[in-house]
This record gives structure tokens, C-alpha cells and sequence, in this order.
């Protein structure tokens, strides 16, 4: 299926066509397409002429999502699912989400015509971001069958609920079901920009991932004492910005010496915030991820105690709130394997690497088996209007997805109920 | 001079006083009154009907100091100041400032119509705290004569200057420099409470203040680099707010380290102030103070040089910015020595120490050898509705106060110039 000559320079045309869905947008100057938003509309224009030239039939189903379907020789025969999203936080780059929709397309035209013993959907969903209505992943629960009469009922900041917002796009809640993931579906993949650094530190085009990682949030308030900045001597003190402080560089500390752990306080609100008076309460963000919940658990008791500790020594009391407790989902390893060996293949060996962001295989794993290949994000840069791709390491993502539908071809369990 | 059965519970009646006069107030329910608002037409009428029942003539100065002259033998006599602030913060408490008025209106009491070869000027000053026009001092600067045309052109929150808030008070401008220490004043005596916890933790009643510590005053900012808190691992981070973090540390353990120094990071603000992201800039203030402006002056540059290491280790870029540098200022030595000895022979051994805020005493020093005599503040609490002093502790200033007029009266050198 390797087509070297042809897969030449299909990156800058991936790269082009994520431009040109960049053009639809809500705020004129930036890039801003949120769920359901008017410029869906153009976006799905564009994608289904795409779409259909490959080859591909399409629908448009309840949820928003965009779906193209390039049958394989049995009817009903089994489906890989490729895609990503379409929607993008306010003032966003051109890639995060929709390179994945564009890649999938081109996958499908690399084939020019030739069926495979499995169909393939390329999906672009409508919705991953949480900007609208601060829940993310809609389109993923809706794949799941997850999107329920709870979810439906939440609103945007107009008062609109998920649910008024499908109906006056113009679907209806009763079709919503159609939007489930397709019976036959027994492979997704996801392929999305890094939006980090280390694929770029390391001079590498992909990696594969292994995980997504845990991740707890919590919120900590250190209540000391105001005092006067001149009079209170430095002993008599209660200064919840000291303590606070000993604890971020505590947290930090930890973070760096254990591998693979991030922690991060990034944000810290001071009252009463004047430079003439000592700080009275420090409220503080802690975020810890790891592939491994247990080593992400004991971080957060860790810099908890770390915390506890710091304001003791000060007099100063700390309590701690807990935000988000989120369990980390790993990719399926056959599927990871197999998209490891095809980067190998395609002469782009990629790394592995636990993803420190969710995603939407993240909601797709436990329903259907999931792997994620990540380009690299030239400066780490994303969420932002630079975020970039290169077009090489799109063409080594092409390749290692055409080479992966080779390895899932050859793969005898990949087609067992269906196929031998 | 000293009359110990009348003096007793003179502290109860001087802390009502103060109550009275917190009762005039811009917001009802609490204690907020700046510079020439209306409700000082009230406190002038009660200060008013005090001193001249105590045997004092009074005026009010175009600047809207209500000052009483009670008379020495000698017309144009040499004469002792004694006063402080009746101004206030928002939602103050009812001693700051009015306790030093109201104690000198009883000084004059006990004397009982006794003259001495010295006048005494009881001031009440109308601005001390900077609210209303973000400026300081503005009576102090006016009985120095250094209210100026400048300073008369800042204007309030509304955009009234200085000037026109004197002139709608009925005052004229060119009635200014009747507002001028009178020539034949040969001392000033500032009684205030201490707004620290000093002497509470000692549990001592009095201190005479050996000077008003020198100042600075700078701003920093932490650039850095924002970056999504999950997929940047820890050593490719340039997180301000870890570099600010290790630096209140090592602001808190300098001071720490050095006698008399206190140092304060009370301010600190980070952008972009989200949980996930890591922080890509940060501004915190820095306020250094101590007796001796050079240690201040050292303990500043270390701090700096401090400040560029933690940001340094960081990839982390940092500037600082002066806001403010104000040199010590110290209280007269003869009289201090005097106002030392008094409280002694009152039987109120009094603790020295140098002052960490500002007071009106700051301003007139240069111009009038000037001494200060703190209070024990319970808690260490001001600038607060709690704010609050000790009847027993009132007795005692009382006391020293009028043993300081017996030692004065007595050191030959007071007079030099008109008696012998």
C-alpha cells in the first residue's frame, strides 16, 4: 500500500486544507469554531466534497459529527474509525484536532479506490474542546452513547442547553442513537499535533501513545494573618505567601525528581494583595498527572503533606479541596504495538510517549480499542494562532498510517470474527 | 506635675473620647473619614468644645487642622506641639491617629490651669493616611510649609484637587501659611499606637520610637514561558511562577536573618492564573525596611541579585522596578532621651524601638526636633474595626506624657533661647 512517490509532498497539502477550514470561524481575524457555531456549516461543506472525492459516502450525524464511510468488499464488514475533532478553543492554531479529520481524508484518497478487507469512517467530530459549555467531549460521549438527558441538559453562557443547541442547528434528539459508534467499529485512531514540547526537544517527527495520563485537581487555601508590612517584625508573623511559596517550590521539586510525574501550580490569588501588607490567605492550584494512578496518587498526598508542613512552620493553616480525580485510560497495546511497528516501517521511528492532555480516544478506549499517534509541535506551541505543524512529520504521519492499514490487513486477529 | 489619683482611669475617658469621636464617620457602621470630608465638621465641634474647656484658644488652619493654644506665662513663649492624625483608612479603627489628639487635650487637662514656661499646641492634623487624593502627609507637608502648588493640583477620585477640596471646605489658598509651625515651636511630641505586635508579645504598655525606618519599595516581573500543564514535562518549563515562589522563600529567610529587617512580598500576581496552565508571567511587590538605610540598601540589592538566581535556574527572565525609596528618619535624641526617662519616672519602663510605618512625625522631624511615644496595640491589630487600646495603657502614655512636660521643663537646654 506504500506509495512513496504519491505520499511526496501530501503533507504542505494537508497543511493547506487545515488552513482553509481555518477560514471558518465566529470571530473574524482569529480562529474561534465552537460547537454547533455557524461556521460547522462551511467547515462540513468543505469536508464532505473532500470526503466524497475519495470515495467516500457521507453524513452528517445528530450530534454534528461529520462522517465518511469508504467501504470495504463485504457489506457490514468491519470498520476502523480514524478522526479527530473540528472545533477549536477561542483564538486558536489551524491543527489541533482538525489535522487529524484532513489526515484521515488523505489516508483514504492514498488508497486510491483499492478496497481492504475493513472499511474505514473517517469521523470529524464536532465538539472536543468544553468552550461552549464547558463540558468537553460531546461528540465522544455521543459516540459512546453517553451523551444522556444530564448531558443534554446543560447550558451555554445564553442560557442555550446541549440540547436546544442540536435541535436548532436543525437535528433531532431522537436520531441522536444513529450518532453511536457503528457496531462494526473495531479499531479507532487518532493522530494529533503533541501540543508540547518533548517530540521537538527530542528532534522527532511521532510518537506513539502509551497512555493517557491520571490526573487529580485540587485547590488549597493557606489562611495566615494580614499584618502591617512595616510593623509586624518578621518573627511574629503568619505570612500564607511564604508558606504557600515553600510549597510550589516544593512542588516543583517533587515533580523533577520523580519521572514522568508533571505537578503544577498555576495559579495563585493573594489577599489582600498589597505590597505594604503581609498576606493573609494564598489560594493556590495544584495539578498532578502521570501515566500511573498510584504514582500520581501518592504525589498528590505527598505535596499535600508538603503543604501542611510548610504552613505549620509558619502558623499558618492550609486546607485542601479536591477538584478532578481522573483515572488514566491506556491506549489498547495491540493496536499501539502495530502503530509503533508501522512508524518503524514508514522510516520514521517514533517515540512513545503518555499524553498529558486528554483527548478524544480518552472517552473512545474503553468502548473501542483506541491508539493515538502525535506529531511533533514545532516550539511546543498550541491553543495558540502559531501552532504549527511541519510538513515532513505530516508525510511521516501518512506514511505510518498507511503502513499501519498494512499491519491491520496482515494482522490475523485484527479481522478474526469477520474474516480469515 | 504628676498627680496620681486624677490620673487614674484618665485612660477610660480618653478611650471614650475616641469613641465619640469615631462616631463621625462617611460610612455609617464603620469608621471611614478622609481629608476634609464632612463629618470632620463634627469631630472639629467636639474637639473644639474640649480643648477650650481644657483652657485652650482653638482655630482651624486653611488646611483643616483644628490646633488649641494653651498659653504660657510669656506671650509668644516657646511652644510644645503635641498632636497626631484624626483622618482615617476605610473601615478603620477609632485610635489610629485620633488617640494622639485626644491624649493631648488631656495632657492640658491635667495641668489643671497650671502655666509653664512653655506653651502647648495641641494639633488635631486633617490628613495623614493618603486615602482621599493616594497622597500621604498632606497636613504634616502644610505645617512644613511644603504644600505646594504641586502638590495642591493632585486630584481625587472624582477630579477634585487638592486645592478645590480646601476651598469648598471654606478655606482660602492664600490662608496656607498660616497653617505653618508657629517659629517658637521648639518640640513636637507624636503619642500613637504602635500597629504592630511588638509590645503586646512582650507585654510592655509603652516604647519610645528611636527612629522611622528607611524604605524601599520595588516591583518585579517574572517572564517565563505559559505552557500546558500536561504535556510539558518539568524540565522543559520556564515557570515564573516557580522562580517568584523560590523567591519569597529566600525574601522571608533574609529578613529572617537579619536584626531589624523586615522584608515582604505581599502582592503577587500571575498570568495567565489558570490551573493547567504553567505560569508564564508573574509580578510580585517587594517592600524592604530597616532603621539603617544601609543594610535597607544591601538587603534590597541581595534580594534582587536573589530574585535574578531563582529566575536564572529557571530560563526565567526578571526586572525590577523602583516604586519607592524614603531614608530613615530619626526622632530627635535629646528628646527622645527625655520622653525615655519619663516614662521611666511614671513607673512605665518603656522599650525602644524604630517605627515601620509612617507618621506625621516623619515629615516634621527636619523641621522640629520631634519624639514618638507607641502604645501597645492589642493583637498587634489596626487598620481594623478591632483596633483597640488598653485603658491601663492610656494611664501610662498619660502618665510619661506628663512627666515628659516636668523633665522638659526642667533640662535647661528646652529653653535656651528664652528663659533661663
Amino acid at each position: 500500500m506504500r506509495s512513496s512517490s504519491s505520499l511526496h509532498q501530501q503533507g504542505e497539502r494537508v497543511i493547506d486544507r487545515c488552513r482553509e477550514i481555518a477560514a471558518f470561524t465566529e470571530v473574524p481575524g482569529e480562529i474561534t469554531r465552537t460547537f454547533l457555531s455557524p461556521p460547522m456549516r462551511g467547515v462540513h461543506e468543505l469536508v464532505r466534497e473532500w470526503m466524497e472525492s475519495a470515495g467516500m459516502s457521507v453524513r452528517i450525524d445528530a450530534v454534528g459529527n461529520i462522517r465518511g464511510l469508504y467501504p470495504c468488499l463485504k457489506p457490514d464488514g468491519p470498520r476502523l474509525l480514524i478522526g479527530s475533532h473540528l472545533d477549536t478553543v477561542p483564538n486558536a492554531g489551524a491543527f489541533d484536532g482538525v489535522l487529524g479529520v484532513v489526515l484521515g481524508i488523505a489516508v483514504v484518497e492514498q488508497l486510491h479506490g483499492r478496497r481492504l478487507p475493513f472499511a474505514i469512517e473517517v469521523i470529524g467530530l464536532s465538539e472536543e474542546e468544553g468552550i461552549r459549555f464547558s463540558k468537553p467531549f460531546i461528540s465522544s460521549f455521543a459516540l459512546a452513547g453517553k451523551l444522556d438527558a444530564e448531558l443534554l441538559a446543560h447550558v451555554d453562557a445564553n442560557g442555550i442547553s446541549i440540547s436546544d443547541a442540536i435541535k436548532s442547528f436543525g437535528f433531532r434528539i431522537e436520531d441522536l442513537p444513529g450518532a453511536g459508534l457503528a457496531p462494526e467499529t473495531f479499531a479507532y485512531l487518532e493522530v494529533h499535533i503533541e501540543q508540547g514540547p518533548v517530540l521537538d526537544s527530542e528532534s522527532l517527527s511521532l510518537a506513539v501513545v502509551d497512555a493517557i495520563v491520571a490526573q487529580s485537581r485540587f485547590e488549597l487555601t493557606f489562611t495566615g494573618q494580614a499584618n502591617h508590612a512595616g510593623t509586624t517584625p518578621m518573627h511574629l508573623r503568619h505570612d500564607a505567601l511564604g508558606a504557600a511559596s515553600e510549597w510550589v517550590v516544593a512542588v516543583e521539586e517533587y515533580a523533577k525528581s520523580h519521572a514522568g510525574l508533571v505537578a503544577t501550580v498555576g495559579r495563585v490569588t493573594v489577599v489582600p494583595g498589597a505590597g505594604n501588607v503581609v498576606a493573609g490567605q494564598v489560594t493556590a492550584s495544584l495539578d498532578v498527572r502521570h501515566s500511573d494512578e498510584g504514582i500520581c496518587g501518592a504525589g498528590v498526598s505527598e505535596l499535600l503533606q508538603a503543604a501542611s508542613s510548610a504552613a505549620e512552620r509558619r502558623g499558618v493553616r492550609v486546607v485542601s479541596r479536591p477538584l478532578l480525580e481522573q483515572a488514566s485510560v491506556p491506549m489498547d497495546s495491540r493496536l499501539t504495538s502495530l502503530l509503533h511497528g508501522a512508524a518503524e516501517r514508514a522510516g520514521h521511528p517514533a517515540r512513545r510517549m503518555c499524553s498529558g492532555a486528554g483527548h478524544d480516544a480518552m472517552i473512545l478506549a474503553p468502548y473501542v480499542p483506541s491508539a493515538m499517534l502525535f506529531l511533533r509541535s514545532p516550539g511546543g506551541l498550541s491553543h495558540h494562532p502559531d501552532e504549527t505543524v511541519l510538513p515532513e512529520d505530516v508525510d511521516a504521519a501518512l506514511s505510518t498510517a498507511m503502513e499501519f492499514l498494512c499491519l491491520l490487513r496482515d494482522d490475523r486477529s485484527t479481522l478474526k470474527d469477520d474474516h480469515a
